[in-house]
């Protein structure tokens, strides 16, 4: 390890190292409280090695962090905030789900749904605030595919929408 | 099995013991005829375990029974019409497929797609249409993960469209 | 084999012979370059026998080559070419991540999405420029699931993107 590298968790090449919980708490990030339903689901179902999530809003204890739509009342700073607030509730239901986020051992699918109006087509940008994440945590050789989509209404009037497919080991 | 208890499929623990076919004929459920493609696709795929299905429609016999957009021609009530006529073409195409209910082994993914116009943020309570109707079917503890959006509009200006993959028993 | 068949590939019963590679060349179809990520996530990714792929674009080398939505500043023809450009860089990508078309053992799931802007309901005759490639490509019998649907933006502004999921032989 080199002590000059950015981080103690990674390699000379650069490669992570650390599980997803220490990158987690070497980022400073705490997780909010485990989102609940809005409505008769579940916010996770594992079936073989896939941990399928349902679509996560910006919201902390069941309270929209986050209200508009981009291009409109909010603009893509905004958007990155809330898709942010979204992908943590992702974290924050996997640990609950499973425990550790070191069981996760790999992102498989990221789908961010953002509600727009007129010409905003800056979609990717805003997206990446999630895929950045994810990233950071699980690390670059773990990195999703990504769909992203500007929408007419999310639930509750909320800028978006995070839906997120993992790959985890298998039930022991 | 307690006599008093609301079904006679509900054990005194409230858990559901009858199989999915056995509950749809208590439910009084008649399925529609299964449904048909509108292009060129298929209406469900089996891979492993997973049963994955194309978009359904609130169409009986390729008519849509339902036209508009949900805060314009339409309201939640007529939204929560639609999406269950769309979510019984789901389990009319998972008869025809496996042949029973009953080789149905959990609800994955539920994705409920409104066309919605303007301010209209009810999508959790139209949506709750088709997961009531799995869970009433398939039992509480299968219900599935979801994801709901309002988009700017759907195949032959049907209202809503519902998503779904299924956890099956293996191809023998 | 029958002489006088549409394809050298199909037998007496109709029933493709061919391999998704020899298909290809068959139909005179030369891949694009495979396409390269506009944000911070990767083409796509392999879990268990699914292959993930990110949305793809109408974009080649990052162009994008559609403008606009249906139902306004293009029409359904348009939207056809759009959609076939970008399963195009599904088909590319596949190569790209597999080595050969040939890995493909089905289509399991497509998602058609569609800008679209007011009363453009034709999106079926739309997303079957991607649904009929593929069946060329792959076979009938390899046909996907299909979800299509009108959303009111999409990145870099382009009328479409199209998300597949496919079943392949596992990692040796």
């Amino acid at each position: 390890m080199n002590p000059a590298s950015k981080s103690k968790f990674l390699g000379a090449d650069g490669a992570r190292r650390a599980t997803a919980e220490q990158r987690l708490k070497e980022l400073g990030i705490e997780l909010p409280p485990p989102p609940t339903p809005f409505g008769a689901y579940v916010e996770a179902v594992q079936t073989g090695n896939l941990l399928f999530f349902s679509g996560m809003l910006p919201a902390v204890g069941h309270e929209p962090k986050f209200v508009g739509r981009l291009g409109k009342e909010l603009d893509a700073k905004a958007g990155r905030e809330a898709v942010r607030v979204a992908a943590l509730n992702v974290l924050s239901a996997t640990r609950q789900k499973l425990g550790s986020l070191d069981k996760v051992t790999r992102a498989v699918r990221l789908c961010v749904y953002l509600a727009t109006e007129g010409d905003f087509f800056d979609q990717p940008k805003v997206a990446d605030a999630a895929s950045e994440l994810f990233r950071d945590v699980f690390g670059e050789d773990k990195t999703s595919v990504r769909m992203v989509l500007g929408v007419a209404s999310l639930p509750l009037g909320v800028p978006a929408v995070v839906e997120v497919t993992l790959e985890v080991e298998a039930h022991s």
